[in-house]
């Protein structure tokens, strides 16, 4: 191995393993960390990723860097070597723009918004968050200073999140999506009683439920030998390498869908981390490459796999098999059409497929015009109330259920919400380019079965880890750059079919 | 605060969050990691221990305890900050000690023990091991010179568990306990039948175990909103700081007493880091002061209150409720008898309260003469047995059984053992000076209540963590220095009541 980018890549190792041990402190916070343990870990959480931050900018890492640039210039760009050194010039130039003031001020910034938002919630009581939004606000505008834009401020911190991609193609691509599902949801509202659901809410075991979880992870190809399924009250997943990949859920005795889903999205999720290639292990690019791309995966398997016809053709049974009281009397179309039904709703996460897309496209739009400065965190409550009344024909009863319901901005945030719509997307290319590249995946799905699938999607996604930037991936993986074809494609055969629409 | 103090101290604080880390990861290794997962796991704790050891060897560490030390000068021994000092001098001066190829080789001379040792024990192969043990005992030599002794070697390796105690004192009070011991263990020998155990043995639900287990934790004091209980092979107890102190156990589906006795010895050891004073967090001191004082609190509760009288009149109707067909037709008197049966065993771990230190002296005496010189790998297996029969009568069947069967000398852990049985000298000694201190502990132990008795603990031994040594410590609290007597009084009586002995 070349000597100065070998010198660089030991470097990366440390800083590789301090920023696991931080997603181990974090995911032992939120699954076995008693209450009182809190204020040290949040010590040990700091002080780590201080450490991270100092190793991440210094001097020391910009000469490694610069040296092993000039040892690879002629290096092939596909190959380990150049995709690391782009990525790390990239990180490493961009780290650097911020002051150690500026982070310190949005970290007191956002450590006080998100402890008012909290109590706010709780309270229905928008005016005392009002201030600390605006302070994030504030911060997010800084952020997009400091990063620098061409065209509009909002893709600086799109770009943090989905590098490559800019605000004006998102918005294109989201109008379509608005356009074509406005009028479904019409339609299926018109008939709203034609789907019926209500035996989805019983009480179910959460022991029963427990095993549910793994028997869903497990069918689609996670391996607990490199991971573990933990209990939490917002599930997630980590990666710690690729070989210790976990996954939370959690568990509402009352509704047994809500840990199986989250298992099955969160398990989504952990595939695409697992696979990453093993030459990219302990580097920053053994990650996946964009919040979108990541979504799509989870994505994939919670709905094009986890909600279709075939996987419950297969699986059915054993769901009966786990809860006979609950389930015995079902059969597999009525639980089938219960998990996909369309309901306009208050709350972005209870969502259904359909809907969620909406959800995001208020928020897209809200956040661009609070950072633009066209909208007032003043006016920002009733402006979501209008947008919720256009888009879902709802007005939600206080802000608690409206404004209020998401962490995100708090947590100065802006520009994350545009990709779990983008993850939709993609998961529904992704899955028109899989399924018409090999018919052995058509057939499997209609059984229930993914693996050729996940090799598909390992070969063409995962195993690249961040390579290669989200749009570039999609161009190699599909032919293709994004739109909202597919998507309406999918849910319109799917929701048509269900709702018998013409 | 003084200034000089003031940064070094903030160093201390990184070097603190840096080792708790990595205390948290060690945990998660043992709890929740799957099997896939170890060597990514080995990576990050290889990472973050080769961090703090910079951090705590540097030179910059160096300067900053000078000047702390300068500004200081007049600090009354007592306080915290000369206590500090103390401690973090001796800790600098030794392990700059050590260069960085000692360490490196001791590294890989216990990693390939270790690994070694693993695999003779399964295979009842002592001479597969023999070269391993005879580098880590060159290890232990080695580490001896670096560290310098006045009197003899094993006097430095004694030092790095129980700093202050001379090795002719350890034996000194060593040889009183195996004189006082070896004919009370042959008197029970004679009526081995006077107790019955045989009804500990039979099927117990591990989730009934697990209930009893959170109950013994709470009944001692242990608190879970500052705590965690785990479940593991080899249990074990470890401290993120004084409001995260977890404890393990291990389950028996056949033999309930093995997760009981150990969730208290292990919750024992944890209330002691509860207990060290809240101004010594995040510093060196926040930790039990030697091996011995820690085991002391963990055999305490083990065995001077779990395994009395008054503690089961209190508890046993609780035990009984979780196995009613077990425990139903058992009373209070058979069951105390039971738990307290003595008989010579061949496994360390699984021997009762009097045996238990005639497997510690054999190791201590081995271990000696093993760094002395006066006795080779080769001869060790035979040198072991021979002990076995002198000190308890019996001989191992195989190697496996005897002496393959702890991993400390595969860790080169030589100068460890004797803090077992140190432990259970201390904790009679503490046991007594409590109960002749303050007629309510008797009064409360007799009903199975330990809340006067943890707080002569807290205040005499835990609030202290590493302020003082073992032997400060001890005198300080009791007004004496260690020796058996305690300890032969307890048993006399114990086991004399017992066995009837006259």
């Amino acid at each position: 191995m070349p000597e100065k980018y070998s010198s660089l890549l030991a470097r990366l190792h440390t800083l590789n393993d301090l920023q696991k041990s931080i997603a181990v402190l974090q995911w032992d916070r939120e699954t076995n960390m008693p209450p009182q343990g809190n204020s040290g870990r949040t010590q040990q959480i700091t002080t780590l990723t201080q450490l991270a931050h100092e190793i991440g900018t210094s001097n020391e890492m910009g000469e490694l860097l610069a040296a092993a640039e000039a040892e690879l210039i002629d290096a092939d760009y596909d190959s380990t070597e150049a995709s690391l050194l782009r990525y790390v010039r990239r990180q490493y130039d961009e780290e650097r723009k911020f002051s150690s003031d500026f982070v310190r001020r949005r970290s007191e910034v956002t450590g006080a918004a998100g402890f008012a938002w909290a109590q706010a919630r709780a309270q229905n009581d928008f005016a005392s968050f009002a201030p600390h939004l605006q302070a994030a606000v504030g911060i997010a505008q800084e952020s997009a200073e400091i990063l620098g834009y061409e065209d509009e401020k909002y893709d600086a911190l799109l770009n943090q999140y989905e590098r490559g991609m800019k605000t004006k193609d998102v918005r294109a691509i989201f109008e379509k999506v608005k356009r074509e599902t406005v009028p479904l949801i019409h339609a299926i509202s018109a008939q709203r009683d034609a789907v019926d659901d209500s035996f989805l809410f019983q009480s179910f075991d959460v022991d029963a439920q427990k095993k549910l979880a793994r028997y869903a992870a497990e069918s689609i190809g996670y391996d607990f030998t490199r991971g573990h399924l933990g209990q939490v009250e917002h599930p997630f997943s980590t990666s710690f390498g690729r070989n210790d990949v976990r996954i939370t859920t959690r568990f509402n005795p009352e509704f047994a869908n809500s840990a199986l889903f989250a298992t099955l999205h969160e398990a989504g999720h952990a595939l695409y981390e697992k696979g990453v290639g093993e030459e990219l292990e302990r580097t920053p690019l053994a990650q996946g490459t964009s919040s979108g791309i990541h979504e799509s995966q989870s994505r994939l398997f919670e709905n094009q796999v986890g909600r279709s016809r075939g996987y419950w053709d297969a699986h059915f049974s054993k769901l009966q098999a786990h809860f006979p009281q609950q389930m015995g009397r079902i059969d597999t179309e009525k639980f089938y059409r219960a998990i996909n039904k369309v309901q306009p709703s208050f709350i972005r996460v209870e969502a259904d497929e359909l809907t969620y897309n909406m959800h995001i496209i208020l928020r897209f739009e809200l956040e661009q015009a609070l950072i633009n400065g066209d909208l007032s965190v003043a006016d920002l409550p009733a402006a979501w109330n209008e947008k919720m009344q256009t888009l879902l024909g709802i007005t939600p009863p206080d802000d608690t259920q409206g404004v209020l319901q998401d962490v995100h901005w708090s947590m100065a945030a802006f520009g994350y919400f545009p990709t779990y719509t983008l993850g939709n997307l993609y998961a529904a290319l992704f899955m028109e380019t899989a399924r018409s590249h090999d018919a052995q995946i058509v057939a499997e799905l209609a059984r229930g079965e993914t693996a050729t699938l996940l090799a598909w999607l390992r070969n063409n996604i995962h195993r690249h880890g961040s390579k290669y930037d989200a749009p570039e991936l999609c161009q190699r993986a599909t032919g293709q750059t994004l739109s909202a074809d597919p998507f309406v494609r999918y849910v319109r055969e799917k929701f048509g079919g269900i709702y018998a629409l013409e």
